[in-house]
């Protein structure tokens, strides 16, 4: 969830000054536009970990809008005026009107967060207030406003810098307090508890955003884009009833993206892989042979650019397992039995039984990524889907199952020349289609769904693995490697109850 | 919410004998229809409380359609097959595919209402479950399948009679268990269990439809033109963006209704009048300035037909109160700056604080009435608005509100009566406008309104009273009388936590 967040997205200060003026002069001219017609409220939330520049890019969307029409809205205790009350009053009475912006610091979700944190309110409880708060968050994109939900988000390490470089400078020295020190102790537990309520919050119609904390420029560019981006495209849809459109997921300025991140290079010699390959194959076995794993299940998920090496990595796997005890579900187009269905009717019928393991070649995943690609399915189907499938993988994990995800990425020349050996070698050239030939053309368009894919569905309980694949060997062991390792987790922390604790 | 179904739904054997053929042809015309065009599935839960009949109408509708093509699906203590899975696996299993029915004889709500009731699962527990079932039906809708619920309804001494006539009958006795006379021991617990979850589960896209089981042919009757009838309506959107839309709210075809089995002849005569007024206005002085009230508030909400004497009842009730401890909110046209907030915003605004009392004269309810009625939004906004009205007033009580909500009701008689007195007498005149006159020609669209908001929004927590108003002095001391034996409950009930429990 916060992958693509940890990459260390940079801007720098030149491009920053030549974008900002742009931006801004867009930006003005879309507020004006907004506040003569009148038709819906933008609301704007700004949350996320302490010293990740919330502030200053509220700050910033002062200056760079019309301050007139914008309200902020910073919420600390709440007053007796508002304790009185229910404790959604204080929200409903700062909604901004039709026509105007209002940014939300710290908002419905700050109290739960902490209360959670600090361990005053009980899971249970949460999940009830964020019921709540999808509900009042479906009304107010009913009633036709603009909802954008941004997260800044810091690494460990990046928050301890962070804190360091505002104490150095002298204007921002004040903000930095004994709290925000004893807040990076509680990390972790933010990171778990802020997990959680984003994966539970993360509806199609107001869905997160996430925004690297660390760099100034990086971060307030992209928030100023994503907001004038989401009113311009609210404000062409005037007239026709208004249908809640999820705000765009846009690439990031700098162009960095969890995918291009990863080191392709990495690669493991032969004589290492095999007896490494070994090595985990010989654990993998024995693990699956614990008697603890007859409670539980597993669930493996293979996805991956074309001729990335799915098949093989999956064929090193079944060789660990007994062929009694496993599946390997491939999943091509659906049957007419599987199209009169729900969309994720044909998984469910595929899931293991307590004790078994499934290996699903290709997945559910193939709604947000081909099926968005080529247009199979509405950009309403496929934007819900995200909350669907992570609501799937939540009542498998609930029910015991250990669920395993892996993204298998190859560059774009490796493509091609496995693609090539395929169409020159008689055995694999059944492996080569035209629609393969054809998915490459459409490399970026695969290449931003994936991004999107990772954004909205690693989740503490059923996270991603990407998998640098362009060496065959690097990729079958790191494979194993995290099957095992996610098995031995989970059959260590084993009290019988699966899923959020 | 269960109001209508307690009335006594009555249809006799000969209309019944006339109507069959006619629905049976219908019922296998949309059958075949909807097989050949494989468009949509239709999910069918009968649900309800013990002896209302659930088999009787399953098995009818079995022979009044193609049974080849109806799966009906009772699901008791789950298979070995089954727990070993996610809980939800038995249900996606037995999911009827494009083109078919599936009648599910007890469903994904038996288990956690039983378990409720049984001990066996906490409130908050429960509550999720819903919350995976919300989501589960959003799905099963935006995927195309129109589902329709219904929930059997007896009252405590109906239940007991079923149980009765089922024992004489040698053909059924066998159906009637000592369990089910447990049951009836459970059938306040029962109650109060399945108004919270219907209440929960009462969305939009799948409400819930609630018929009353005490009449063999009323019962299946009823259910039989609702399926057929929301049948034709989503045949009738083929083509189109499959728009999820709810199945249409029928008028019982006994033509009883929650309105019409009120006894307006009631009356109170003047003496008595006087003397119950001054006793309920002076207890509920008291009971406005007892300590205890100083940690809750009123929510007075008070609606009704035209002219049915709502503003005359209201200063009844102030007169007993300290007019710096309530306030009168009038409900008119919204202002400009209400127009511009979502529709609930201007009703939140007056919300009292703790040991305070406001008195909503019309309010919220305006969206289906009035709204609904005219046209004023679409028929999305306020079929959605009856469960932010049910969200909207649980926030209310779980913050300590006692929310306590009169309809009051005249003939149509008494209100053409009231109507030429207005215009007749000088000082009433402002009282009487054109659109008055224009309301009363939609009286029938008014009452179907008024009982939908009845069925679908007197909930536990704040239930509907409806208020025999021809006579004004028996009106106002019910309203009165009401007031304060809803304080003087909540009052002795007060354990500092408030809302469901």
């Amino acid at each position: 969830m916060f992958e693509s967040a940890e990459l260390g997205h940079k801007v720098d200060k030149k491009t920053f000054k030549t974008e900002v003026p742009k931006l801004r002069a867009e930006l003005l001219d879309v507020q004006y536009d907004m506040l003569q017609k009148k038709e819906f409220p933008v609301v704007i939330l700004i949350s996320g970990v302490d010293g990740s520049g919330k502030g200053e890019t509220i700050n910033l969307l002062y200056s760079w809008m019309d301050p007139r029409h914008i309200s902020t809205l910073a919420f600390a205790a709440p007053s007796d005026e508002e304790r009185s009350r229910p404790y959604m009053w204080r929200y409903w009475r700062a909604l901004p009107p039709k026509g105007k912006v209002g940014i939300f610091a710290g908002s419905w979700y700050s109290q739960p967060i902490t209360d959670r944190i600090t361990g005053q309110m009980r899971r249970s409880e949460l999940d009830e207030r964020l019921d709540d708060i999808n509900r009042f968050e479906a009304m107010l994109v009913n009633e036709g406003a603009l909802v954008l939900k941004f997260w800044f988000h810091l690494s460990k390490d990046g928050q301890k810098k962070r804190l360091k470089a505002l104490e150095k400078n002298p204007n921002t020295a004040w903000r930095v307090t004994k709290e925000s020190y004893d807040r990076l102790k509680t990390y972790n537990k933010l990171q778990s508890v802020a997990g959680h309520v984003l994966r539970i919050s993360n509806t199609a119609h107001a869905p997160w955003i996430i925004v690297e904390g660390t760099d100034d420029e990086y971060r307030s560019l992209t928030v100023g884009r994503i907001v004038l981006d989401a009113m311009k495209r609210r404000l062409q849809q005037e007239g026709r009833r208004q249908v809640p459109v999820a705000p765009p997921i846009l690439h990031a300025i700098d162009s960095k993206n969890v995918l291009s991140s990863l080191d392709l290079k990495q690669k493991l010699l032969k004589k290492d892989y095999e007896s490494q390959l070994a090595k985990y194959q010989s654990r993998l076995a024995e693990l699956v042979r614990d008697p603890r794993f007859a409670k539980r299940s597993l669930v493996l998920v293979f996805e991956g650019s074309d001729a990335a090496g799915k098949g093989g990595t999956i064929r090193r796997i079944g060789a660990a397992l007994d062929a009694r005890q496993y599946q390997i579900v491939p999943i091509a187009a659906p049957t007419e039995e599987e199209r009169a269905q729900p969309y994720l009717w044909r998984f469910w019928r595929h899931l293991p039984r307590t004790g078994r393991a499934t290996i699903f070649d290709r997945s559910w995943y193939g709604r947000v990524l081909v099926e968005r690609v080529e247009g199979f399915c509405t950009e309403a189907d496929w934007l819900r889907a995200y909350a669907e499938i992570n609501d799937f993988e939540h009542q498998m994990v609930e029910s015991g199952a250990i669920v395993v995800k892996f993204w298998l990425q190859i560059s774009a020349d490796e493509q091609l020349r496995r693609f090539k050996e395929r169409q020159d070698t008689e055995f694999k050239r059944f492996k080569i289609t035209d629609e393969d030939w054809r998915n490459r053309e459409k490399w970026d368009d695969y290449v931003s769904a994936v991004c999107d894919m990772v954004d909205r569905t690693s989740t503490g309980l059923a996270p991603w693995t990407l998998v640098e694949a362009n060496d065959k060997n690097f990729a079958r062991v790191k494979v194993l490697r995290t099957v095992c390792e996610r098995l031995e987790e989970a059959l260590k922390d084993d009290d019988g109850k699966y899923g959020d604790k």
